[in-house]
């Protein structure tokens, strides 16, 4: 069944658990006023597959619904390329759409899904647990702070260019699929990064009842970014996730194995405090942290 | 998996297939600008069940995406009651939320499930199919042109008044669940009447390859209403539907059985035009409807 009908009509197995995230981006707020519409369409696609990332499972499918101003046709077909060039990518399929009058907007769902009991949750971080990130941090808003210059070529030409460019990393973040699938049974717990480290492991140890310490010159930062900076930078679409102590070897295996730089920056403690210990001396539960 | 992780986690049976449907509500487009967040809550549900029912699908789950100007209280709370409350007269289980900041809009997705293959879809009318509508038309815009003059009652109250008081007839339609999975097997092609009669007749239509022939005057009308006005006024939810004839006492039995009326209005028809014949005389495939 096509986006033509009224819905999508998906198949799904036995023994599986669906996952569904719905995302709403918005002009002005979550992207830039004025972006591309084919980068509009890739970010708001892989954040949402990030999302299914975070929770372990595969995703397959997404539905999107467009709000607009006015129709415009090229910005619109720039778009569906947008959104078609991600979901190729990780080979989901988009099963409907839906386009009405209004401010720019877009609201994305996306279906994943998991084999029954091994999705990987935020609430389930046990005290010892390491604590680890994907990737680096910083990139996506040192290029929002940069105004995301992104240089003017088509969507291949900058998807090879996503990883070291600075400038695509706002656009193209690298939802982590694979580490989400390759860490069930693995990770206790598991986030994505996109309101920032510190923010979104504030998010796991509330869930989780826990507390975290973490050293900040291990932060896998950007490039020479300021680790005080990078840990609170936002729209990175990494992972952080927990693990007992005891899988260290077998995770490190496995990211090598996957391709994906994985660093442990701390430890899940007792307690409800997020402590950062760094060279500018012990930051322990700033207040700035208190309200995730 | 509660609203708080990533994503919602959903367990699904097998021979079952899924039926995903994705809308969004703007203010001022969607809904009038100052309306009750409860009310606005309760229809964005009513509406996203709608296009489930219209897929003979039943609905199970929902995520409901939020993006508010600043964030008050009173404001959200109605809001969450609104969708709470149709949620639960339905039976359906809200597993996912999202507030972002943005003019007012909501984005909501259901998921319903359906017997693998019996799924109703709009693009499989035949040729000599009887065309049926439920309900009565013409009310929800009615309600729209006055005003929409919801009295300032509790939802409890509001609810128990909704199939006669015309004022609640907009922000409370009335998905047609029952009726659409009672279709299944029955039905060739259905729709829900959101754009209109004639509007969504002719979505039905094009999908389908064929044409109609509708008798304006055995259209079931809202009260007094005039019937030319009534096919083409929006917002109703009713469900259209085709059968061949020879279903045609088992479907007026199903209907009595589940309480829900429906009439016959027209036939499919070979070729593409949707005639309306009526006191006016015969209006053959006016301009207006040229471009569904």
């Amino acid at each position: 069944v096509g986006p033509g009908d009224d819905a999508a009509v998906l198949s799904t197995g036995a023994d599986e658990q669906l996952v569904v995230t719905t995302d709403v981006l918005i002009e002005g707020t979550h992207f830039p006023s004025g972006s591309r519409s084919d980068l509009i369409g890739y970010r708001a696609i892989a954040v949402n597959l990030s999302d299914i990332a975070a929770m372990g499972a595969e995703p397959r499918f997404l539905t999107v619904a467009l709000t607009l101003d006015q129709i415009d046709d090229e910005w619109v077909k720039g778009f569906a390329k947008g959104i078609a060039f991600c979901a190729s990518k990780y080979g989901v399929k988009i099963v409907g759409g839906n386009i009405a009058r209004g401010a720019l907007s877009l609201a994305v769902t996306a279906i994943g899904v998991v084999p029954t009991g091994q999705c990987l949750l935020r609430s389930t971080a046990r005290i010892d647990d390491d604590i680890y990130v994907t990737g680096t941090i910083g990139a996506a808003s040192a290029a929002v702070k940069d105004g995301v210059k992104v240089p003017p070529l088509e969507l291949n030409e900058l998807w090879s260019r996503r990883v070291d460019d600075m400038s695509c990393r706002y656009f193209m973040p690298l939802p982590r699929v694979q580490m989400g699938v390759a860490l069930r049974g693995l990770a206790s717990a598991a986030i994505d990064i996109s309101d920032g480290l510190m923010a979104d492991l504030g998010h796991l140890t509330r869930s989780s009842g826990v507390g975290a310490e973490i050293e900040l010159d291990r932060v896998p930062v950007w490039k020479s970014m300021d680790a005080e900076i990078a840990i609170e930078a936002s729209d990175d679409y990494e992972l952080l996730f927990t693990a007992p102590a005891k899988e260290a070897e077998r995770i490190a295996e496995m990211a090598v194995r996957i391709g994906t730089d994985i660093t442990c920056i701390g430890k899940v403690t007792a307690g409800e405090s997020v402590a950062v210990n760094g060279e500018v001396g012990r930051i322990d539960s700033p207040k700035g942290y208190r309200h995730f």
